[in-house]
């Protein structure tokens, strides 16, 4: 089986062809930088970083595109709240994204392009449509998309041109039709601006994106992603501009689902308490990644503290089995793919399925143990650290072993030092000093667990 | 004293006034992003890092530009000879300098402006100069700077206009003079290009900074800074472009010294060893921090293995001190700045006085510990760390405070425990015991040394 994925654009599953053998070109819809990022944000870069790691590891070389909207009034209204300037701001979230995808271990985008830096893009783009017919400067310093114009419009949310009201990017009379949308909004006092041809302005949300997809990954490229919220009506307004100047733009759509809380999309009053850096204290990043990547990309991921604390505990039980077969095989094998963790991914990005392989082959791997069969033993440990890369979850990934993992293994070894001291004490009927052992232990913060494959300790915080 | 620094333009000390009451604007010249970055490229990032922080400290509001000049024929080289577009290139490095930055604890500039993000800027600035009769663009596509039209040329570099050879930037025959340099060159097939009204071409390098800095600290601000080798041609054509079209440009211009193997700037062929991420498999992060901020900015920092060691470990004994003085308050003194400190920043920011000062009151401190004078000690301490946070040093500054510190903490605590049981075998003179644990202390790398204060660990890689 190969890989087949769900198109929003045709609304059904086929398979992925790209467009040169052995490439994939993908424009995932980064962040408007306006404030830190929630894990409604982030599952996305999840989901789709779950996807690219699939396809760099069957054997594609991936051009990996997330842009950065730098440029909003959100972001504006923000700089005259923090009382600093807008570009200030973009900065400030930028980083915030950066340093939330890379807990995450999120890969970095081969290119993460920033709105405010595609100007002169956008103003040919804007140049092309209008010299074709499809859009209009009418004097006020903005520009317009005729969507009367198109051959097609509204495709991908299929709906009716003229069931659509007012496109309300503007309350300003200049419009020929209340649906066309703006591709450029004229400067208003005090607020940042950029030269063009109609005067000075800033780009429409919609417009950066044509922009920067086309910039590097040229004309057509594979596969356009973002969240569900985005398929209306920014998706449908990029492939209006694009199409209009005669490209051919994204061949696969695909939408990653919500984070909801009470079956709704995650709301800003919560919002704060789900941001990822907070997150991560409560979970290791590792961790709160899992929980993310658990659910399907299309499914709704319904938050809770618990389901979150439930994931990160299956997730402990994994490493626990890595560590022990590891110290067992007295090596660490290498990632492989299995075919059952493959059909998974090669069905739509399944990870439901693919996590049940992975608790699968564990078990396998807890039998192999009990039965000494190192061999056995061998290939779970392969197939699920092969299995949890993809995933971005292996905790053997040199993404995860920086400066604090000699210092664990110090620890494993201080603590192992300290229960074999304890044990002396007890042999020696030395009780007293057994005790005070353990009391030390404990004041550490240290949480020694006896498991069937031996104690295994956490650092409380 | 208030602050007084050397100024590049006049060639002497003076005090420092910002041009707005509280507020301090800097541009410093940033990475050509087509390598990853070795201490030479570094050590500026952290003398004026330093600078900034002595700023912030003393109560200004500091608006830190440091640009990334993100298109150049490196660039363009490096790509053909990765295999990767220009674009991913630069992206691929930028990160690589914002890893070291990080790692040594730079604070993150307000904003870091991509050049190629900044054509329109520069557009207008090219349109304003040809206006002014300052700039030409002779046909084909180039942009030059006329220097025979201006006022004055080369005062920083004190140099005389006829004793300056060809601009070399062009082997064309369009120039009116060959000590005209380029603002804007031609596309050459094949090379990425942004249109202009002259033409499709790339921004020269100088052209860049002029435009990014009146883009975020407007046409007059307070320091610029930079390496030494950027004084000619580098910050002669920034004046140059700056001042012709009007601007009243930087006021004060500051230089940072190189990092010198055997006297000479860093060679390439030594780089890869003194590559940032290399170094700090070597020492820690805050020790190559200190190590590069030890010399006086203005002064050669003649590079050796043996001299950042050295530096590392009186690093290790400031350490130590606080860490057994904190011990022994058992709380944390804030950093509080003294005068002998403040004196020495004032001076052109005189880091080696800093140093001695630092000493001195570590000196202090630990006769305060022989004396058990809680109070002296307890100044010692807030005197010692408000200067290494100036530093940008502090080891109980929440930078280097990360998830790693916990694991210190308990790695501190079961080393104890370990040393405890260790004395007690002994006192019960069961010595292969106390041997044995000895010995698998040393097994996991854990090195014990003992100090007037106690016993010091340190974990080897």
């Amino acid at each position: 089986m190969t890989l087949h994925l769900y198109n929003t654009a045709t609304r059904n599953i086929s398979e992925f062809k790209p467009l040169q053998p052995g490439k994939v070109g993908i424009y995932l819809c980064g962040a408007t930088v306006q404030a830190p990022p929630h894990i409604g944000h982030i599952r996305s870069g999840v989901n789709f970083d779950i996807l690219r790691r699939w396809l760099m590891a069957t054997g594609f070389d991936v051009t990996f595109i997330r842009n950065v909207t730098d440029i909003d009034d959100k972001i504006l209204h923000k700089a005259v709240h923090e009382e600093i300037p807008w570009w200030a701001v973009a900065m400030k979230y930028e980083r915030a994204f950066t340093d939330a995808y890379k807990a995450l271990n999120v890969l970095p985008p081969t290119y993460e392009p920033r709105a405010t830096g595609h100007i002169t893009q956008m103003i040919e783009l804007m140049k092309t449509l209008i010299e074709k017919g499809h859009a209009y400067a009418p004097g006020n310093g903005d520009v317009y998309l005729e969507v009367r114009s198109l051959k097609s419009y509204l495709t991908l949310s299929n709906q009716k041109i003229d069931d659509l009201q007012s496109a309300g990017d503007s309350e300003d009379t200049f419009k020929k039709d209340p649906r066309d949308f703006a591709l450029w909004k004229a400067a208003k006092p005090g607020d940042p601006s950029w030269p063009t041809p109609w005067g000075p302005g800033r780009p429409g949300w919609h417009l950066e994106c044509s922009a920067m997809a086309q910039a590097y990954l040229g004309e057509t490229f594979d596969i356009h992603g973002g969240g569900l919220d985005l398929i209306f009506p920014h998706h449908e307004n990029e492939i209006a501009q694009s199409e209009a100047a005669g490209y051919g733009f994204a061949k696969v759509w695909m939408h990653n689902a919500w984070v909801t809380t009470a079956g709704e999309k995650m709301s800003k009053s919560l919002g704060n308490s789900l941001q990822v850096h907070e997150l991560t204290k409560r979970v290791r990043g590792i961790e709160l990644r899992w929980y993310l990547g658990s659910a399907h990309y299309r499914s709704m991921l319904e938050f809770s503290f618990e389901a979150l604390e439930e994931s990160a505990v299956a997730f402990r039980r994994i490493e626990a089995f890595l560590d022990r077969a590891i110290e067992l095989l007295g090596k660490t094998p290498e990632g492989i793919i299995a075919s059952g963790f493959a059909d998974a991914m090669n069905d739509d990005l399944a990870v439901p399925a693919a996590l049940a392989f992975i608790s699968e082959t564990v078990k396998n791997g807890n039998n192999a143990i009990s039965a000494q069969d190192m061999n056995s033993l061998s290939l779970a440990v392969s197939q699920v650290r092969g299995s949890l890369n993809i995933l971005g979850c292996d905790p053997r990934d040199e993404a995860f072993s920086n400066s604090a993992t000699s210092n664990t293994d110090a620890i494993d070894g201080l603590i192992s030092l300290a229960l074999q001291q304890r044990e002396a004490a007890r042999a020696r009927k030395d009780f007293a000093a057994s005790d005070a052992i353990r009391d030390q232990i404990a004041a550490l913060g240290i949480v020694i667990e006896d498991t069937p494959q031996g104690p295994r300790w956490t650092v409380s915080k």
